[in-house]
């Protein structure tokens, strides 16, 4: 018999298209490179992948968040895997910052798609064992996978930046109904702030939706709080109730920046002293507006993938 | 080439035992007999099944709600699933009134099993091919299978009986901020009644929790809503502060009776007008009290049984 | 026992965005309507379907052409299967007139996806029981599935109009090394051509690639024939080919138009007497040029339906 | 919407090649002929299985034993099952009167294969949806399987025969200590004979094997009973013992002829007053002598067929 | 690159509530603590699980028999192994000292589970790896899992405290005719001692059953050997019946102490001269009796678990 | 915590029957020799395998070309993959040199099988968890698994063979349409040597096939390429045309030596220069004959496994 002599446990890291300035991010935390992989879109839309180097045995991580346009990315990232797959990787983790279709994650009316729980369907079926993914807009979506899946917070990001501007008198307000739980936790970590509600009400039929505030924050601070911005509608609508209803400043907080049309023009009207975001999306130049704050969750996906690689607690980062 | 002589798509119906009374209202509904079924508990606690007349090529219907204890309904469902799948019938529909384990929907902490999802993937590994459940904890539990899932909403009939009460000034409370969506989906019933939430907080380390209002409960006819009454602290503390806070009564609402001690003794301690279930569970006898109401969700059951068996729109029961 | 009233194995047929002309042209043969559809692609790119009639227990076919935008259009396949699977639809069916990635259907070099296969797991994962075709890459293809697959040919409608225009001392021609079988296939139906065959060589290092025609073509009617035309550039040079060696005319032939650019300035510079496809993929009308000539497939995929529908043989359609 | 105009529900027999005389008298029993088949042997002893008539829709019904060149067998099952699959077949049965490879049903050393189940997984695995099998070695192989499993039993045709001889003061006799269960199982059924078991044992090492009498047989009529007569190894020794231990007769009775050599030799040397098979597996003319007589299990497999085709109750058969 | 630094391979224990005392006994031959778990029962019948240390890349051995209350027990390991497999466990290895349901293990009559099989689905659904479980009621059983199956024994383990009362003139008994193949295997290790029989049987309509012994046991050491001992029905009448017979001494031998009502009255009325069982599931304090001898099988199992962690032969253990 | 002390990632060989002389030959370039294992055939013709020693751990290898007989060499194989996966290897590789079945790549009619992937999800199902195949009939067939897959090229130890031989003024010709990518694939090897194809017609109905040459060969050296020698008809009559249209000399090349009747004698007529193949299949003595030349792949093969057990590039071996 012979012994392996070897010992190729290797940790390598790709890039889809979808966000490489945080993949190289990522990578400078860990010390090491991108990997090589070429990309090409054909004429006819059609997508190619080609690792550029030998993965065999390696422990891979396929980083691409599902962002604009989703179903490019997510073909892109079910090719990458399967790439991964048939070149005979030891483990390859989709790290999937911002999880694309999250919101259709149950059935309002007869004869819809799940398509959060189909996305995981794919994922899975392509070959990933691993996902690694940033504040899920539903908890349970972490169920719709049986490989083992990291769920890592990047709200402790926005709260360690609100907490460094010292604000006082805050108050957390939660856009919809729907939100209530993600802002009361948000506000547990701003020092246990009290919690406000913004509740979208047709009163009778034939009458518009009007907002109706629970809660009380007159001369207060208000911290809208939403696991994502897509066109701001909800949000900048929320704001102006909010200063109707005797709020001092309104800032918005979000970690995934989907900033779909028309997003930059509502939140850059003035109505927010500052919208504060993550990049787990990458928020082009163009988009770029006076009051808008992008953190860097970089160093924190760059961590769990370390844990990840290490077999040491990810959990435990979020205590 | 011989054609088929017989057309033999026949319903079936079979009952764990987990609420005979129920299954055979829904039998009744339908006009028939649950079937014969031999079910023992062995000496050891080993459950035995068999059904007793052909199933072959039947369209069956087995009705188990996974309440206490909840184990040994699981098992039991599981094992009448084996037993059918083995017979050859058709289509097996677990019929799932109250989904055991629903609160384990998500991952709180690391290293806890989504009991929810798991209870999923075994239902479906036992070969049910349908399951037909009501209010669950949380609608993306639906996501957590591929099979098809009908979910259908006992509400109504809950809604229907407080709409026949004639209460004025009614204000709809969600006793904790997870189910603040739920609440509001039933004040919209309820000639879009207003909300309110009631937020249980740490004041600051080393002090008890307090349950804050959000909203506004004054001189009102306050509905705590709720998906199931378990141990009945959470609302019976809610009812409480309602009525601290000014609540001219108080009343109950939930689906699923789960009524583990010590919830009784809290629900008939004179807090509450009217306390008010379903009998998705059974509520046995030695469990009533004068306050509460148990109504039937046998017909909404029964009919949707029949437009599953006749290939009728089950949603439209919900428009 | 309760006998099943219905007899409601119907057949539904939908259309997702790729082709609907098409799929309207098949409604029509199968004298029926497309059925009720809501398609929305909200700002962020994610897509909603919802299926706006009851289809349980029907027998249903999503007609959906993989051609550009490819991500989107599958991805839009896809959801549609889960939307039907969660509805209860008896058997779903994908039809899909032109297969998109099919020309992945191999490694040539070290860690490169199968994407074709990949296609093929995610269509079967989605749901689909089956799968309709139309004129494969390659036939193995096939085999990728483990549902039944029906795969038709398209090829008759391009031979039937050839044979229409009584062209004399025809040779048929393969644009490569690869599609000589297919070349060869077609020849056979057009009173047995004879075959050339265009091999694309480099003679040596740091030299051009150079065509070389094997077989005979001078003073014949040059049918160049392959599956799909995409950029046109293979087929073009391949053409000029012919005219220096001699042929007095140049058809091209091909099932799918896939018409990336700049596939309509050289399909239309001159070079082809007439340029010959079906619509398996839409030609917009500004794609139109005087050479063109679009056949219609949607009789051979009606009648395909209709005999899937009625479990009739299909591959007596090409016998 | 149309509604589906056939009613194709219909019947469908095909025979392998391991025992057509038993499929033809199946199909006689069913008052229909084998469907048309073409099976080819290439020189490099490869199969091909073309099936010749359309099955979509149909109830397609394979019989094969496994028997001997079982690996052959086995896999034209296979090929058969995997055609009918891609043929859109409605349901597949495979009938395996003779499941080959059953005694391979446990590890009994490290490192072997527990080949029954291997059998078990290829079978569901190419795509059959039913088995019909019979007179299993272990009645656990069963649970083999998680798609629905007819197992029917030939016994009952020996127990006829054997009672229409009127022999009088028979006991049941096991060969080797694993078939007791079985024996004991047949002596119920005539008339509840006694019951003895062989037990070969070696006493002590360096000493070769040595059969024990377990129970008494003076005198009277030996029915030695097993699954299957493979090289009669046992049963010949057995039947030594017995007339040395005084048995007035010795007859031997097994549903499955495996018959390897020197099976024939064995059993025609006069130790049998009878050796009492079924044709699961074809005994060839050459291989019939004086003392042999087998049993036709035709009408009870067609009827078996029949019932599950009909959708009513297989396990009456056997009451 | 980075290379891993981490070698985490370790093993970890874990111990269902079932048999906690055996586990610490295991723990302690390996070396070791069990791993720290939390273990709930809410008040209605729901368990919860918490791992409560990280085991990502950790070897996991769960130890659990799933004796009474068994659905509870069956339910604690599955729920187990799901937080495993959602904590990254890189092996998760369910240690089943008694296997559950075990004797459902075939049908014996129409529309019965096989809830052996069900059970060993279960597991593998719920993320097992690999399963170590001791005296399988029936060796088919470990057919019906494809993951790695360890079968050890726990006879060796009687067999040598029987051998160390160098008892004389023993006769091995089966109190049935399911168990004389492992009544035979036992008796081959007791220097080859004969072998006995009891058939219950009917001897005719109307009429009791009666017991027949076949086989001799007069002036005999009488051993009853079984794998478990349930209600003791039995094997107490068993040895009623050996001690009519002559036998001078009767003794029972079994793996499993099932030991449900009323077992401990049955063997304790002086029929045995000693019961010797094993700790596989633990007798409490109240059940022992003064012939009741418990074995522990703690280090077989220690044993087994350092072999299959360190990749060494476990069949070697048992030659 | 205890670590683990072993390293046991071993590489373990074993061999099938169906290419001892290859296996051993593999096996002495790693400087290993092939691992124990008993292999017997039953009278009744069923395959029992044992493997000798501990593989717990190991990476294992299991060479087995699926060669005549085929149905044996495939059903041992996937004995040997399950006795494989029962014994806790760490990773089963199927090395499989000839994949038998492989033309059976695709349905040519109605209700064929597609073999080639019946046999692909046999294999996998079996256990496998990778393959290792040389020179596929179709390239495809890759796709046909989703396990990993390694696909070797025995083509260029044919090359370097002719290459050493100096033949001047070569023509490549395939031997029909379906090889004239692979023909010409070789042929680029060849200092890029011009091609030629015979194209095998029925000019009309009732006239015998004729062969076309298309290319030209006059005076030159043709080396017809195939992958495999089946019964020789097609590449013996393709001799003989060129030889008509005044080939100097022909050479037969191809990978896969099946040689079925009446390959030898069309083979050794006298037509060829050379025949030229490898050893993938074993040729046995009375098959040889003088214009035959085997070429070995063994030291291709071994370094392929390798590589593979070392996680080094498979890919760049054929650059």
């Amino acid at each position: 018999m012979i012994p392996a002599l070897s010992e190729n446990n290797r940790l390598s890291l790709f890039s889809g298209s979808a966000n490489i300035p945080l993949a190289k991010e990522v990578a400078r935390y860990l010390g090491m490179d991108i990997g090589p992989m070429v990309r090409k879109q054909f004429a006819d839309g059609e997508l190619y992948i080609q690792i550029q180097e030998s993965i065999r045995g390696c422990d891979v991580y396929l980083i691409q968040p599902c962002c604009h346009p989703v179903n490019d990315h997510l073909m892109e990232l079910l090719i990458m895997i399967d790439a991964c797959r048939r070149a005979s990787a030891r483990q390859i983790t989709a790290v999937v910052p911002y999880y694309g279709y999250a919101r259709a994650d149950r059935k309002t009316a007869g004869r819809e798609s799940i398509t959060a729980k189909l996305v995981a369907n794919l994922i899975t079926e392509a070959g990933a064992q691993r996902v690694l993914a940033m504040d899920l807009h539903s908890a349970q979506i972490q169920g719709y996978f049986d490989i083992p899946f990291d769920h890592v917070y990047g709200s402790p990001v926005l709260q360690d930046y609100l907490a460094s501007k010292n604000l006082s008198d805050l108050v957390v307000v939660s856009p919809d109904v729907g939100g209530v739980a993600r802002a009361r936790s948000f506000a547990k970590k701003l020092n246990e702030a009290p919690l406000a509600i913004i509740d979208k009400r047709r009163q009778s039929h034939n009458v518009a939706q009007v907002l109706n505030l629970i809660g009380d924050v007159k001369g207060k601070t208000a911290v809208l709080v939403d696991d994502m911005i897509d066109t701001a509608g909800t949000i900048t609508e929320g704001a102006r109730l909010l200063r109707e209803e005797g709020a001092r400043q309104v800032y918005a907080c979000a970690t995934h920046a989907v900033f779909s049309e028309p997003a930059i023009s509502r939140l850059s009207s003035g109505m927010f002293e500052e919208v504060i975001v993550t990049n787990t999306i990458p928020v082009s130049e163009k988009h770029h507006f006076k009051q808008l704050k992008v953190l860097s969750v970089a160093n924190l996906i760059g961590e769990a993938i370390w844990r990840i690689h290490e077999d040491t607690s990810v959990s435990s980062m979020f205590r």
